[in-house]
């Protein structure tokens, strides 16, 4: 389907079948729910385990009792486990509470404050700005957004950020203090980041202020939908050769591993960079929940277990990506409509549609009982300058579910694209 | 014993005595520890049952799925049981994660940032001080220490704080946004604050700027030691009749009720307050641990079940509270030397020496193998103005170590006195 070729009386014919065709969902009293990346009830059942209890064995390897105060950094069973996913030492890592979202919070906010590492500059006292990629994820804008420091918009490519575009803006902006990274299966676009993309990102710690910092997000460092997974180069690796190792912020969590709301996270850095984070971080805490961190170190003894328990997550999710790639093949591919990318991983699709459609699209669907994540919500202060980014979550609806979604929105795509074309030949 | 009394010759003679006790203390190998405020691993075990399991029981009692994200008060199940402990209704209850200490950190922090409450100034555009209640707790005036927010001592009588310096200090300088509080079994006086004291507290928020608030950190609520609880009036209450529900934040968790590293935590405050609360914490979180809470709402399905398992705390506590208080009445009643609160809850025991000896008696203890809270850590920037404030901590040692540990300190209290007293009559 090619609007821009077609006539006026062809698009004309299209748009009345269409009509028809979402009249008939409206009346079918439709209630599906697109816009949530988190786990499906049988993907938290694989965790169930964690439910049960640790018979009174209560100790970490290093003799903690995880019961008291106590232990800021995590217990070494739980370290190791952070460092597994994260590629780094366990004296690299930190491992915390149910979320890592709070703890790039803590990160951004003492960085904000008191200046990230010792004897650096505070953000607040220099009009700090970060980098964000769009589309990128929301909530990692929102924190920019709540501190008031100015986010600029840098495009994804399919090997990661336009990085000509973020070397060129961190030589020549100062207050440039730092970026939003989602390097594997990023959110929403599910590109993984090229080797020489982290190359050049780790390199640009030579090149900006002392308290500049990448906030490397590793959310889906080992969520694959794919049978295969995509390889991420080693962001400390290359951070050691160009002695960048304290420009770096590193985060995961267990959150789309085991329970969503109720695993562990991790932050990882250099030890110097650690030791500055514990400075702050002691005065608002006493140490993190210990017994929930040795519940998964038990639970996920070693990373092969962990990675043999991430293929189940697969088979939940692999029939339901599958099903929503195939109506987005099956009605665009060769199109002018509607371009996306191909995850492997992650828990997105992310759908460009013709600019100017995207608020439209997801306005029609909610009409007839679909929900679509908000237009917009993909970029800095949720303005998306082109109004085309739609972003999918597959994984909670039932498969059925993901398959009626997808013709409603398949529908409303081609609906509001045949009427702008139509609107713009006349 | 009145050093004050008692001939040169006399002290001499006590010295002598008094050193070679101190001599055998120092061969004996001694490795003692009162400085701890945190539960004995007999307590913890009173709560291993949370170390079991949910048996795949997950959801709440409104049904929500524990395991995954969301929920950012906290399910209702554990907000009930916070309302029990603050004495307030479930919709003015939060419930959070392992950490009390966090969430004050977090109201004040936004405080700090944003401003208390919709359309009120940030303290740090105001140069914002705080009233600390002297002795106190560390952690709350680290918190003041961390933000550069200027702390004001008050002293604690014994009925709380003086509340005529309070309102005087409230009403001369619009600068005090507002004011730590232990009200029961207060760390580490034990004292309870009075009905009388409760009701000036509730109305100081008449006389106070909007952005002013009370932090009442009930951490001791249900805390007994003795076998009748102190009756603390309600604060919330008070502020209704006054006008003021908005000018307090309330704290309380089970962090020495259940696990000290696992509990959960509670935030009270009128639901404006709260609406506000988490309009900034809904950046740094998608939710608390809801898992743990659900635990913890079946281990104590009511107030009652959780009164009855303190009463169990109650029974540890209680001869090693006794022990070391036996030791200070044998030694030092109707002394000159030292005056102490006997407590009847919480996990300290103030004691008071003749000024400027507390740290020479701490230094003295830890040379033989005794260590106690450094003195000058229950005043703000760890500065007790007259140096005779040490907060004991019975609960972790066996009764054998605090009966030891009792010795030791009643020996260095006697000797560094009678060595001022000697110096003083030269």
């Amino acid at each position: 389907l090619q609007l821009d070729q077609a006539s006026l009386t062809e698009l004309k014919q299209l748009e009345t079948k269409l009509l028809s065709e979402y009249g008939e969902f409206n009346s079918a009293g439709l209630n599906l729910d697109l816009t949530r990346g988190k786990p499906s009830a049988e993907q938290l059942g694989l965790s169930n385990a964690l439910l049960g209890g640790l018979h009174d064995d209560f100790l970490s390897e290093d003799g903690t009792d995880t019961r008291n105060y106590g232990g800021l950094a995590g217990i070494p069973d739980a370290r190791r486990m952070g460092a597994e996913l994260l590629s780094l030492t366990p004296a690299q890592v930190m491992a915390g509470d149910n979320s890592s979202l709070t703890v790039m919070y803590q990160t951004f906010l003492f960085s904000y404050l008191f200046g990230p590492g010792d004897n650096s500059k505070p953000w607040q006292s220099e009009n700090a700005k970060f980098l964000c990629f769009v589309p990128g994820y929301d909530r990692h804008f929102s924190i920019c957004e709540e501190f008031g420091v100015e986010m600029v918009n840098v495009p994804m490519t399919d090997t990661g950020p336009d990085m000509d575009q973020v070397e060129a803006l961190v030589r020549e902006d100062n207050s440039i203090k730092g970026m939003w990274c989602v390097p594997k299966y990023s959110n929403p676009t599910g590109v993984t980041y090229s080797d020489e993309t982290v190359q050049r990102l780790a390199k640009l710690g030579q090149m900006a202020p002392k308290n500049f910092r990448i906030f490397w997000d590793n959310a889906y460092a080992v969520h694959d939908i794919a049978n295969v997974t995509q390889p991420l180069a080693n962001l400390m690796e290359y951070c050691k050769q160009f002695g960048t190792e304290d420009s770096v912020f590193l985060f995961a969590s267990t959150s789309k591993i085991s329970f969503a709301g109720a695993g562990i996270s991790f932050l990882g850095a250099s030890e110097k960079n650690l030791t500055w984070f514990q400075s702050h971080y002691g005065i608002l805490s006493i140490g993190p929940n210990k017994v929930n961190q040795l519940r998964h170190s038990r639970f996920f003894p070693t990373l092969e277990s962990l990675k043999g328990h991430m293929q189940k997550h697969a088979e939940f999710l692999r029939p339901r990506f599958a099903c929503a790639l195939e109506h987005l093949k099956m009605n665009f591919a060769n199109s002018d409509l509607v371009v996306w990318e191909e995850p492997e991983g992650g828990y997105f699709i992310s759908v460009d549609t013709r600019p100017g459609l995207a608020k439209q699209i997801v306005a029609m669907a909610a009409d007839v009982g679909v929900k679509l994540t908000p237009a917009g919500a993909t970029f800095p202060y949720r303005r998306d300058p082109q109004d085309r980014n739609i972003r999918l979550a597959p994984s909670v609806p039932t498969l059925e579910q993901v398959d009626e979604a997808m013709k409603v929105f398949v529908n409303c795509t081609k609906l509001a694209s045949v009427r702008e074309a139509i609107s713009s030949k006349r």
